[in-house]
């Protein structure tokens, strides 16, 4: 069975990231089709909108989308609708794509990257599973209107509605007790029950969702605790699930606790499994085209394909291994460099995973 | 002129660290007339009300309010309007506190309590200007409905409401901005405009304040990379100013770099320059009573209440001159304890900064 991939390398670092990750995708010896299309601020230019409807069917009929990243300063003045991330949010509607993993993984051979002291830090290995498709970010009503009574009466008011239905929590407390259930069996669920009547009703409804997991620990965190606490003692934690707006902030800070942020993956699935993949840095138009950039956090990217949407562990495995391996070899990328290391560009560290998958 | 101050102890070790407090302010020989009242589950069990009507009179009458502490695991199965923490958003509100400064200082006698490389936060000096009042916190529609439209249709959802009005939003940025002409002249306004309405227009307001302030030097960060900012390189920071909700977030996380939430004071200010003053941890109801609790945190507040709303910052000075006295004489309560040091009470330390007043 040949499995389609659509391969929307995007902005920035993307192009030259995504290569490597098809270069080690091919060496796998698989039946994969992969096709590529535009997207973000690369698909404005050439098609007035980042996210252009071609882009968009062949996303929906392929089993996973690797993505690269989008965003450039220099679309930073147009309107929000035509804005690279814009296709982001849209792939993750159009698709379904309500899980968000993302894994904060702090490889024992970089602990020195990390700002946090190596004992606070080093082991790190915490989950994220981040609901994505839901709350704040896509609420309706939204937008800015007059103040109808109160002291602010006749002015203007920017407005948004957070939400989440029985549903939507449910089935994203469901990926997050089964995660758990592969790993330390520690699921923490973050809120802001005591301020916020959607997160009282997530906890309620996480805490119904608990009965079917007895061997999964349960806790409940407010959201401004848990951010101090992944300072404090990132390492209590196994997996975490919350909501989409605490999500993008706590999976941003946990992937920072590692300093190494160039070497971290992430996967957004639906309820068939289909999936979008994509590394949890950006675009970095800075150091675009230079072949410097790390290309691992995609390359681990495409394992995570593997594993969810392609029902390929083994092979996802084996790029986790030969990552591990390059690792081990002492070659490092320029952000991840240290005295002692052998720096390697981007097409470089590709050959040594090529060579570390053999 | 006597000066009117409202003192809520609260639950936990509330009642200990305010006790050293009031001692402070007592010695400086100032014409301050200081009346107790009960507050959070302290006043629960009194008066079945986490804020009595008495106690919120008390603290509208009062050029003032110090507060200890709220909260207790006992009181979590209570329902939520009686819950101590209710306390705390009814003074805000009821008393207008819309601006709240959040101090994030790290003490270099205290440079190894931090779970951050101490070069990463030697000197870390940042302020966060959270606004208080308004945002998600209190906005309404809210509560749980059915759903009317789409795949979720029918169901049950809990929803919340963000908003921001134009005053909401200039009368902080302008305390940001003045805040920052005292300091470092750098300002970084924090929010979601790539997603959300509210931030958006929230942003366009910034921008329009800061043509009163050419002299400050104003940046715009996403909030998820705010929160890696943090991790990453805090000291690149002057002062943040932010809404409610990722002001809650990020002055914890900020607080918790500098390892010693302990030494951290607030202040919570409405337009007449009343305030409320609290220590930026908890009340920590497992060391309650045992005389070891920091009162650091409440003497600073103690400072930062007549600074800004007493206009007695030369006494204000005097306290933290003090404060940063015991430290140095290497005196320690239990929290901030490392080798070396002397280990003292939560009283003892009263004494010694009592005595370093002199
Ligand atoms: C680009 C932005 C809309 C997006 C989000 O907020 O979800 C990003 O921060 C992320 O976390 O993938
Ligand atoms: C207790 C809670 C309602 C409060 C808040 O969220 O504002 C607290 O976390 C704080 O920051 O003072």
């Amino acid at each position: 069975m040949t499995h389609r991939i659509a391969v929307l390398p995007g902005d920035g670092i993307g192009p030259e990231i995504v290569e490597q990750a098809l270069r080690v995708l091919g060496a796998l010896g698989m039946d994969l089709e992969t096709r590529t299309a535009a997207v973000g601020g690369a698909a404005f230019d050439e098609f007035e909108h980042p996210l252009p409807p071609a882009t968009l069917e062949l996303a929906k009929n392929s089993a996973a989308v690797l993505f690269g990243a989008v965003g450039d300063w220099k679309y930073d003045s147009l309107p929000r609708e035509f804005r690279p991330e814009q296709a982001i949010l849209g792939l993750r509607k159009a698709l379904g794509l309500f899980a968000n993993l993302r894994p904060a993984i702090l490889y024992p051979q970089l602990a020195n990257a990390s700002s946090l002291k190596p004992e606070v830090v080093s082991g790190l290995d915490i989950l994220i599973v981040r609901e994505l498709t839901g709350d704040i970010y896509f609420g309706q009503p939204r937008g800015v209107r007059e103040v109808e009574a109160g002291p602010f009466k006749g002015e203007r008011q920017g407005f948004d509605t957070m939400h989440y239905a029985e549903t939507e929590v449910r089935r994203i407390a469901r990926v997050g007790f089964e995660a758990a259930r592969k790993r330390g069996r520690k699921l923490c669920s973050v809120d802001k029950s005591n301020v916020l009547e959607t997160s009282q009703f997530w906890r309620d409804l996480v805490v119904e969702v608990a009965r079917d997991y007895p061997d999964v620990q349960l806790s409940h965190m407010y959201v401004d605790n848990a951010a101090m606490q992944l300072v404090r003692a990132p390492k209590e934690f196994d997996v975490i699930v919350t909501g989409n707006l605490f999500g993008d902030i706590l999976s941003d800070e946990a992937a920072m606790l590692t300093g190494s942020i160039g070497m971290l993956p992430s996967a957004s699935l639906n309820a068939s499994n289909q999936g979008l993949y994509e590394p949890s840095h950006g675009s970095a138009p800075d150091i675009a085209g230079k072949n410097i950039a790390n290309p691992l956090a995609t390359i681990l990217s495409a394992a995570m394909m593997l594993r969810y949407s392609l029902d390929a562990g083994a092979q996802a495995d084996r790029i986790e291994a030969a990552v591990q391996s390059v690792l081990e070899q002492g070659l490092r990328t320029a952000d991840i460099y240290e005295d002692g290391a052998r720096k390697v560009s981007t097409s470089e560290m590709g050959d040594a995973v090529l060579k570390a998958l053999k």
